[in-house]
């Protein structure tokens, strides 16, 4: 087995602790995936983003085919010695950015013909064209491509392409099958915001051996309502043994959420976002860092925050590095909130095998809604 | 004595090799300081600046009298612990800042009117602004505040310029003089590209107790050849007792070619911005890291450099993240280039002190004239 799931506790909210066993060690779950894109993490150096305790990243198939390529990751041997990572690595499939690209993309059973952005050249991102990049990549788990759609769009469309991403994950599986490369697999449940569609796509997907199960299609535009209640239903219904992926997601807010409702793994490119735009996550609540009442605090962000920044810098510092907009401010304030988010799930994780997690989910839910220091 | 020069040797070409020692400790020349114009080197974290080998950085009193302002520097007892940096700060007094404002300036005898970037507010740049500015910010070594001309202005002016900045170099001792705060103060040489007024200004200057002198008005359009020259000139009168601080400059062959000429300190925003643009320094020339031919190169940027960057990454890695555009290419590039610097000042140091130096001089003039590998 690439990967196998451990699980340790699942308290009385839904909550669930466990450990994800891959081939580079094991993942103690609820994790955040610090995200990675174009296999870098805005700025920070693999060494700063494995001491905020990350131990796995999330990478981008999509962008990684287009640069730096695959002959690129063949020479190197995999994204991990290219991008100097020993953690482990999770390429999403590219579906979420298909449905994202411009206009000139077509999109038929086959999958997705569109034109790079970079040379014009034409590209197809297919099942088995994904899975022949991510093991180009060399990630630890793979993920199949999947349609992703509009969350306003009707019970139609969204059977259509819930059933498409039936038949890709199962091509997807055919691709990964034919190669053992030592790589997991997770499918990726969809059926919008539509709840017999999402136990249709949970109960269909749920009967082919894949190592874990993404819930894919939210945090696109759907309400807080619509995602927290189609995780409830996805994470109720998939196999306690393997593990949930709630993607693109999301707040700590939102991970407290959905940690309620069963997920164990998440990734989100909002810590890094947020620092760019000179918020710090706080257990006291958001900080916005270029408030003119931080001018001359020497505080750091979090009292509460073991981190490489708090444990050096001032507000007061790092307002004059985000007002004088240089790098180095939004650089501090994700190593910050990349911290925070290791160190909100492993407060979550702890809380879960005390028995204590609805305690800590009432106590951070409050300071998380704390406006004052905004 | 705040700062006291310790001269070890001076070889057959005129280069020397001393010790500065300062109140941070003692700081071997030749010596080039990173630019830290704001408080921060562009996206370097203090301790990755340390880990170069930097002893002492350059920070500038012109820009962080804007922003964050003297009363940020004096609550948090000045530069060092405002950005966590426990070496030498040097603070530039704003004269060259003062010489490139826009329009709206208005340099008389007794200072510098402007109004500030940020806020539109009256500012008065004058010698005793400049020290009261520098004694908050608390830098190890101020600087006088100098009249900076261009370098093609007649002999006329040039004669103004300097008899007005050997005025400002003594209101600026008598303002240092005032209260002791325990900083160094280093005049700057003027006389534009004039070998006579360049004399006079020594001849001038070196009559007071000043701890070191610096050449300034160089590297402002004029020839290498003037740079050289005026270079030579001015060290070749200044006391040996005392640091010789060529203001702004310059690359490494600048660096060989004054080191040469008797220079002990220099600074210059080279090595980050030539980051910036996707250069590398190596001991084997000048590389342009997004050339084609490097895309799958596996190579360190120098097989022969100690960095943290050659020690991990690769040509392949860092031409992905520039042509991606992402600040961590810079970043990388930044931490290499500024080792490479402080490497360069290590092997001249060492061979100054060997009887060596023309030797080395020979063989790192031709490797930077290198273009093969641009």
């Amino acid at each position: 087995m690439p990967v196998r799931f451990e699980l340790q506790t699942t308290d009385a909210t839904g909550a669930r602790a466990g450990l994800l066993h891959t081939r580079r060690g094991p993942v103690a779950t609820p994790v955040f995936m610090p995200v990675a894109t174009h296999a870098t993490i805005r700025g920070m150096d693999p060494s700063e983003v494995w001491a905020t305790g990350a131990r796995v990243l999330l990478a981008n198939t999509y962008h990684l085919m287009l640069r730096p390529g695959a002959e690129v990751f063949r020479r190197f041997g995999g994204i991990h010695r290219f991008m100097q990572w020993d953690g482990g690595i999770l390429t999403d499939s590219g579906g979420y950015q298909i449905f994202s690209l411009p206009e000139d993309r077509e999109i038929t059973e086959k999958g997705a013909h569109f034109r790079s952005f970079y040379d014009n050249s034409r590209q197809l991102l297919s099942p088995e064209t994904s899975i022949a990049m991510q093991q180009a990549i060399g990630s630890d788990i793979m993920m199949v491509l999947d349609v992703c759609i509009d969350s306003t769009t009707d019970e139609a469309g969204t059977r259509g392409a819930m059933e498409r991403t039936h038949r890709w994950a199962l091509r997807s599986l055919a691709a990964k099958q034919a190669e053992d490369t030592g790589q997991a697999l997770f499918a990726i449940v969809q059926g919008g915001v539509f709840e017999h569609l999402r136990d249709e796509s949970v109960a269909y997907l749920t009967q082919h051996p894949f190592e874990g199960f993404a819930i894919g299609g939210l945090a696109v535009g759907e309400s807080k309502e619509h995602l927290h209640a189609m995780t409830e239903r996805a994470a109720a219904r998939l196999p306690r043994e393997k593990p949930r992926y709630l993607m693109g997601v999301g707040t700590p807010t939102d991970l407290l959420e959905c940690v309620r409702r069963g997920v164990d793994m998440f990734d989100c490119i909002i810590p890094t976002k947020m620092a760019q735009q000179g918020y710090a996550y706080t257990f006291q609540g958001l900080v916005r860092v270029t408030r003119q009442v931080f001018r001359l605090s020497e505080e750091p962000l979090d009292a509460t925050c073991d981190c490489a920044v708090c444990q050096r810098f001032s507000r007061g510092y790092l307002q004059h590095l985000m007002r004088g907009g240089h790098h180095q401010g939004a650089r501090l304030l994700a190593v910050h909130n990349v911290r925070h988010y290791q160190m909100l799930t492993a407060r979550m994780r702890e809380a879960i095998l005390a028995g204590t997690f609805d305690a800590l989910y009432r106590q951070l839910k409050d300071a998380y809604a704390n406006t004052s220091l905004r």
